[in-house]
């Protein structure tokens, strides 16, 4: 008997749940019977014995240890508990046919019984989606599927495994004006009432550990009193402090009580140590018999340095151990005596990472025995990158260590608090390097307000949950990740071409989030070259639509968790895309001084009413259930908060009263005014020198309002327009864009057409303007897979190599969409750095340039840290049959905090260029990336002749052409 | 007997011309009787001798030697005519009765006797004038006031003086598009109908010499055939042409006709000199026999070199001197072989100036026989100041010197074609330098399309005529003149306070027009610092204003003159000005993001609406006459000419949905947008530590459209506010402006306030913002007529001396006006260069500063260039008790070209300003300024202290306080 029917004919099993059992078992019993009254309309009773039972089938929940139930059927032999026996957070879920002799109605029991609270709380929720309930059930408005008969099957039993990650969870952080006027509207403060549903969506996530929020609040006074605290113990989550916050006391509790310890508010050490001491003292005393992790160290208020400016390193280190000293005797009198058995955190943030390892000569606290048995808590660089990470060849640290991660920030250069903007990949592939350098005592990441992160959250989650299945073995973890995460949101009624369809909005929405973040756009980052904005408009305008065209298709069950995590969200992000990109548009042609410039500030004008319309949407959306929840500021900001931002500005072109055309070459900088005597040199395209172009556009604006007519020559056979003729009407539309298109039959090897267009405005004046067309038609069939130089670069995906050379199976693999746009190639295993330059793995691009001369190559990475304070990170290439040469990715002394400018590039902007100069053949030529250290992420190369300018591109110039394999 | 009657009682007298009179003599008698009838409504005849006399009194026009009338007066000792006998250009106008007894009926004759043809023909103008007919009758629309009776009184004999300067014209030049279609429109092509208007306007003007039109026009092709050339040998107007036109072609020419020589149209005496010798052969040929200046020399086509750009300065020295030698035979051989009998002109214009210097050990021609008789033309800078100029010291040249100079120029670094900007203060300032250091022989003045330049071009006619009226010693020259003018143009029907309206109108067009020329100015020229753009807008607004009222009030008969000189070029150059400062304020505003950047945007959309106004109605002005006349482009150019301009963008902001004000002081960049945790540094307002300001404002704008009230407190009790509390209705009026007040008498000395807004916004946000506000109150009573240190800066005007020292006579005047903004002071006399340090004149200054410590000094001297190729400009000042120190006021190796940045700064901003160091004590310090360089001309001092820099500004800061004298 392998199944279980939990409802059927409107008959729905009871829960049973002894009054022995904890009470957060009992609080999540209740929980899943309101779930599983969603899924059937009925509510199943939870009763604390069999007695009540009114079913045949019942579900028991019981943990080991807390239950008769239990204990009696294990002496009956019908249930062996060894696999869970003394584990972590494990559970059994078992089906048992009428267990109890003296309950003979009882035909069928499903048991789920825990190693420990947490572990029978993950098995009731099991049971939850088992049932089709999503974690997200209230997060993410993830409706479950109604169901007339829900019937389980069980092949075997379910034995959970221990999570991969000791402490797993999230800190509730930068929550103004989000989440912090969300809960004050809801629930009148961030209070016990709003960390019901947290706690829950812990617990659901299968975490149990948090961080509360801080920035106004004060978790043991406002739930009210220590309310909060309370059902965090009741519900089985462990509560953190952030880094800041020692000895469970909440940031802002100094400023409010000071005065109970002393008449100084001096948050110093060195000034007022008796009074934070008994400061300290109070929230040790507060929080005991509750289960904590409790944060020792020191940090000055408001995330500012522990001492003054003039303090040296030294000094604060030894303020730092004095406070650490302080607070291990007062845990130590208070808690335990033995240390040991006190879980306490230290977080290696920031500048605490200068105090840990100790530099210019001061030695840290790395070895200092104050620390033992503490989890050493370290943190990437606010935007996903590790930084110093311990090797392979450290001294072992007792106390393990975390992670703090980021999947929202406040702080330089940007903050980013509005929506989500992880891309899962790269998440992943900083987490796995974590995990396998030994961080996996704790995982905590800032996870905002909540409500927009659910989607990468849901993945941390699940990744320090279930390692082995998600973790550095699994190239395609995130992807896989998202299709399970779509089915347990959407269920059986969105059919698999709408999930597939789903999951490339949310590729998308991710991807392009991640190019730059929506704070840190603004009208110039990208570029018209290479028709950056016009392709990155397109594809924007492209998944926008297949949004909304889902939202209208989509089942009406459905359309919440949509709406919730996925149409409002993307449309809001890339709304506020379009909104720079056309603010781009609108000023690169208001400087051109052309009247297309006012169709572009209409557009852009309508594009910012819509950002408001998006938000407010969101705001009403379920009867205003997330109100506030997307009040962040997210557009232009000037500074790394949202103090300063604006709109961008809507710039209006007044016609001048004359005749003046501008000629330009679509997605090109360069534009013609129309011939001068002084300068009569024409602009010029080059895109037909690719064998793949065949069309080029070039557009016809005006400065004045004199209306022409114009007429196009051109002096070669090979060239043809969409129209050679034409008359101008400005009023009604102030741009003419004419195809130029080549016939490459007619063309043999590489030419240049001379086009001529003549105007006649109708004020009698005449004018021209002269164009070049370059294309070419040259056979490079010998050279098959070869990229092509054209337009004067090439520009290689690192994926797209034309060889790959592994060692003793270790070297490049592809890591699909890990780059910023596009995959990405890292070498396996993480842990590994190759020190032998003989016998690297490596990858070799092929690749064909027209001239013998110096060349610009530069390597697209991955924003990465050095892996070792202080360190760098190695590069190897070699061109052609050139010995390999090192060459560093970052500069020496690089710093992975704003006061350096290259971290600031590489975090703002998502990619690391580093160039290297290199000789060329004409020809063929060939370039091999070498693993060296596991840091090095290639995303793509670009190359360009030294002497002649590449023009600008956010992203890169477009890919360039490749000769067909044969 | 004084008086004359010429009209009265409808009886008007005939004009006596002879038969034997030169055909231009009788050409002007008939246009000075068509004077009279603008006035009389009479015409009176014109007769070839008395018989056919009408009435008792005539006018007799004769020019010695061709007249039996006058030979038979001097004969009866009637008419001694020994004043102007042998003279060049004299008249005489005596009054005689009944002169000759066989013609009893002609009870008076007025004579009008010319020593020759111009003579006679200045004389008859002068008849006009004297009636009442400005020279400007056709080109200033001035018409005469009609007259009942016109009875002249003669007193004495008017006998005319020899003009100062031998050849006086000018050169219509960049004539298109306005004078090209003008002619074209008018007269069908620039030819002999235009040319009468032109020729006329010459000698009405008192000259005798011009450059025709050459950019699209050949003077002697476009008569038709020979009829311009022809026209103006009977007119009396002598022809030359422009400095690349060598002998009597048109630079046109060339390439129209080079294939009659040969069949290259190179323009080298290099590859082509036999066939350049044939046309230029061809040139002189054509006009033997009429009254020419002959050009010599040659330069390439379109103002470019002679030779390639790898040629040596020696070679083009080397062809230079070929082709003037080939010139000189071909004038010997078809002219006159006594070249000194033949007028030839040689002009040192631009690159020909180092040919004929020689530079680099390359000996130029100065010192050639070659170039002997030759009148050498020195030229101005483009921009009205001279390049190298004779030096007392230099040899004698026996073909003495001419000046080219601009009113009008296209070329580098922008152009100026539309409208007047001529200060004439300073183009008297250097035209009277270039008449005492000897250039007497030719003055000729680019004058664009002579419409617009009616007024500059008068006062250059008359300094060339009379120069003992209107020279050096005439320190008032120029309003003088300016007097005068207005009396001919406006004449009696307005009266003399609508004149000094008038005046003021006009000085203050060509002062602001000067400030930067309407092509060059954009909208980040003019700062918001120290309100110069508020003040400058203010003041245009302030004289537009009197403009249009002006028009109302004047009666009607002078509308015509004041619309077309006055109305149309001062309103449309202010609203030009207007545009930009418009623009300047909504980019400051959009850049801020404040709403009221929205209102300037309107505004501006209009300013712009409105230049296009202004030209049209122009155009249309009295039937179309003036039509294309202001075609010219006139704003922002983006390169020196007209290829390239746009009107400036007008920038709209879109309102953040967020609660957010900007508080900023008026006239001041800084600006605040709220009270930040991580900032609460105040703006700060120190105006009124200037004893003479006591009231401050400051603006509360918005960025986000949600409404506030406000609350204004303070920490000091003397400053107080227009309004202490007040609420925002953004939609109506996006900005608030308060005033801060100064009691003063409740401030003891300098202070601080601190002012605090506190903000309430309707979606129960609050905010705050603080300024400082700082105030002085000291006692200066001790330091009379010295100049206060406030804001951190001190800005004095060169005629605001304290003192000033002369020796031997000699030393600093005041010029008024002369400065960009302001008066200036210049040493005289001006062909004096001081030499002995121990022995100068000087000014000196006195002013109080608040710290002992290191200052700049910023010398704002007028934009002159050495006076010697290749030297420098002195200066001299000393501090206090110190040694008076030397300074140079250009830089080593300074150009006056636009090659060299120090020069384009100076012409493009009208200033050049010289930092030098100084150390100053608290308290009251003293600089002297030194004569040195007699082009050495001050307009300002600007000191501030060495370490807190000076916010930017167009013009300077405003004047500083001064303690009033005791």
């Amino acid at each position: 008997m392998k199944s279980f029917c939990l409802f059927e004919n409107g008959i729905i099993a009871d829960i049973v749940c002894e009054a022995s059992s904890l009470d957060g078992v009992k609080r999540i019993a209740g929980t899943v019977s309101e779930d599983l009254s969603l899924v059937t309309g009925k509510k199943p009773n939870v009763t604390n014995g069999l007695e009540d039972c009114r079913n045949g089938n019942v579900v028991i929940v019981a943990t080991l240890g807390q239950s008769a139930l239990m204990d009696s059927l294990m002496e009956r032999r019908l249930l062996d508990a060894k696999d869970i026996v003394g584990k972590r957070e494990c559970y059994l879920m078992k089906l048992v046919g009428t267990p109890f002799p003296e309950f003979p109605n009882i035909k069928q029991a499903l048991l789920i019984i825990g190693s420990d609270k947490r572990g029978t709380i993950y098995g009731m929720f099991r049971l939850s989606e088992l049932c089709g309930v999503s974690p997200l059930v209230f997060w993410g408005d993830a409706i479950p599927e109604k169901k007339e008969k829900v019937r389980l099957e069980f092949a075997n039993d379910i034995v959970s495994k221990e999570p991969s990650v000791k402490y797993r969870g999230f800190f509730i952080n930068d929550e103004w004006p989000a989440f912090g006027k969300w809960c004050a509207e809801r629930y009148g403060d961030v209070n016990a009432k709003a960390y019901d549903k947290v706690f829950e969506l812990v617990l659901r996530l299968k975490g149990n550990y948090m961080w509360p929020a801080m920035w106004n609040s004060s978790f043991w006074q406002d739930g009210p009193d220590l309310e909060n605290a309370r059902l965090a113990d009741e519900y089985g989550v462990v509560i953190g402090t952030s880094h800041h916050e020692p000895l469970c006391r909440a940031g802002v509790e100094w400023q409010r009580q000071y005065k109970n310890y002393g008449d100084d508010n001096a948050w110093s050490f060195v000034s007022n140590s008796d009074a934070i001491t008994e400061f300290w003292k109070g929230g040790i005393q507060r929080s005991k018999g509750l289960e904590n992790v409790i944060t020792i160290g020191m940090r000055g208020e408001n995330d500012s340095h522990l001492m003054g400016k003039d303090a040296t390193l030294q000094n604060n280190i030894v303020v730092l151990k004095k406070a650490i000293t302080v607070q291990n005797q007062l845990i130590k009198d208070i808690v335990n005596p033995d240390l040991r058995e006190v879980p306490r955190m230290f977080a290696i943030y920031k500048e605490v990472e200068d105090f840990f390892f100790g530099v210019d000569g001061s030695e840290g606290l790395r070895n200092w025995n104050g620390i033992d048995d503490v989890i050493l808590l370290l943190s990437d660089d606010n935007h996903g990158n590790l930084r110093a990470i311990p090797q392979p060849t450290d001294k072992p640290h007792s106390g393990g260590y975390g992670i703090y991660y980021h999947f929202d920030y406040h702080g330089a250069p940007v903050s980013y608090e509005w929506l989500n903007h992880t891309n899962l990949v790269k998440a992943w592939e900083q987490l796995t390097m974590a995990y396998e350098h030994g961080i996996r005592e704790m995982w905590i990441v800032n996870v905002g307000d909540i409500k927009g992160n659910e989607y990468p959250l849901s993945f941390f989650m699940n990744l320090a949950y279930d390692y082995e299945k998600w973790g550095v073995s699994n190239l395609d973890s995130a992807a896989e990740y998202t299709r399970q995460w779509l089915d347990a949101q959407f269920g059986n009624a969105v059919s698999a071409e709408q999930k597939t369809q789903i999951h490339g909005i949310l590729d998308a929405y991710t991807w392009w989030s991640a190019v730059r973040i929506p704070e840190s756009l603004n009208p110039s980052v990208f570029k018209n070259n290479f028709h950056e904005i016009e392709n990155a408009h397109a594809a924007i305008v492209n998944v926008m639509s297949k949004t909304d065209t889902l939202r209208k298709e989509l089942p009406q069950q459905c359309l919440s968790a949509y709406e919730s995590m996925v149409y409002y969200p993307v449309m809001a992000f890339f709304n506020s895309m379009l909104v720079n990109l056309e603010a781009g548009m609108n000023h690169i042609h208001a400087d051109r001084g052309t009247l297309v410039a006012n169709q572009f500030s209409a557009s852009l004008l309508e594009k910012i009413s819509l950002d408001r319309h998006y938000v407010d949407e969101f705001h009403k959306f379920l009867g205003g259930k997330w109100n506030h929840m997307m009040e962040s500021a997210h557009m232009c900001f000037r500074s790394w908060d949202d103090h300063n931002w604006t709109y961008p500005i809507a710039q209006t072109v007044a016609p001048i009263p004359y005749a003046k055309i501008v000629v330009s070459f679509r997605g090109d900088n360069a534009y013609n005014i129309g011939h001068h005597w002084q300068d009569r040199t024409p602009i010029c395209n080059s895109e037909m020198t690719r064998p793949d172009v065949s069309e080029v556009s070039f557009d016809i604006d005006s400065r004045g309002d004199v209306d022409f007519s114009f007429a196009i020559t051109c002096d070669k056979p090979w060239l043809s327009f969409s129209q050679t003729h034409g008359v101008s009407c400005l009023k009604d539309q102030p741009r003419t864009s004419i195809k130029a298109i080549c016939d490459r039959v007619k063309l043999d090897g590489g030419d240049v057409a001379l086009v001529q267009i003549d105007f006649a405005f109708t004020n009698g004046e005449k004018k021209q303007a002269f164009l070049n067309v370059r294309a070419g038609n040259n056979d490079y069939s010998h050279c098959p897979g070869a990229f092509l130089e054209s337009q004067n670069y090439l520009c290689i995906p690192a994926d797209k190599y034309n060889s790959k050379v592994d060692v003793e199976g270790t070297g490049w693999s592809v890591v699909p969409r890990l780059g910023r746009i596009g995959n990405a190639i890292k070498s396996f295993p993480v842990t590994k750095n190759w020190e032998n330059p003989s016998n690297r793995p490596y990858v070799q691009y092929d690749f064909i340039v027209s001239e013998t001369r110096e060349y610009v190559v530069s390597f697209y990475l991955s924003p990465r840290n050095p892996r070792i304070k202080g360190g760098t990170i190695e590069g190897c290439f070699s061109v052609n049959d050139n010995q390999p040469e090192l060459f560093d990715i970052v500069q020496p002394n690089y710093y992975a905090e704003w006061v350096d400018k290259e971290w600031n590039y590489g975090v703002t902007n998502n990619i690391r260029k580093v160039n290297v100069a290199a000789s060329f053949n004409q020809g063929l030529n060939s370039l091999r990336f070498y693993a060296a250290d596991p840091n090095a992420i290639l995303e793509k190369i670009v190359i360009h002749p030294k002497d002649i300018p590449l023009a600008a591109t956010h992203l890169a110039p477009p890919e360039s052409y490749r000769v067909p394999l044969k």
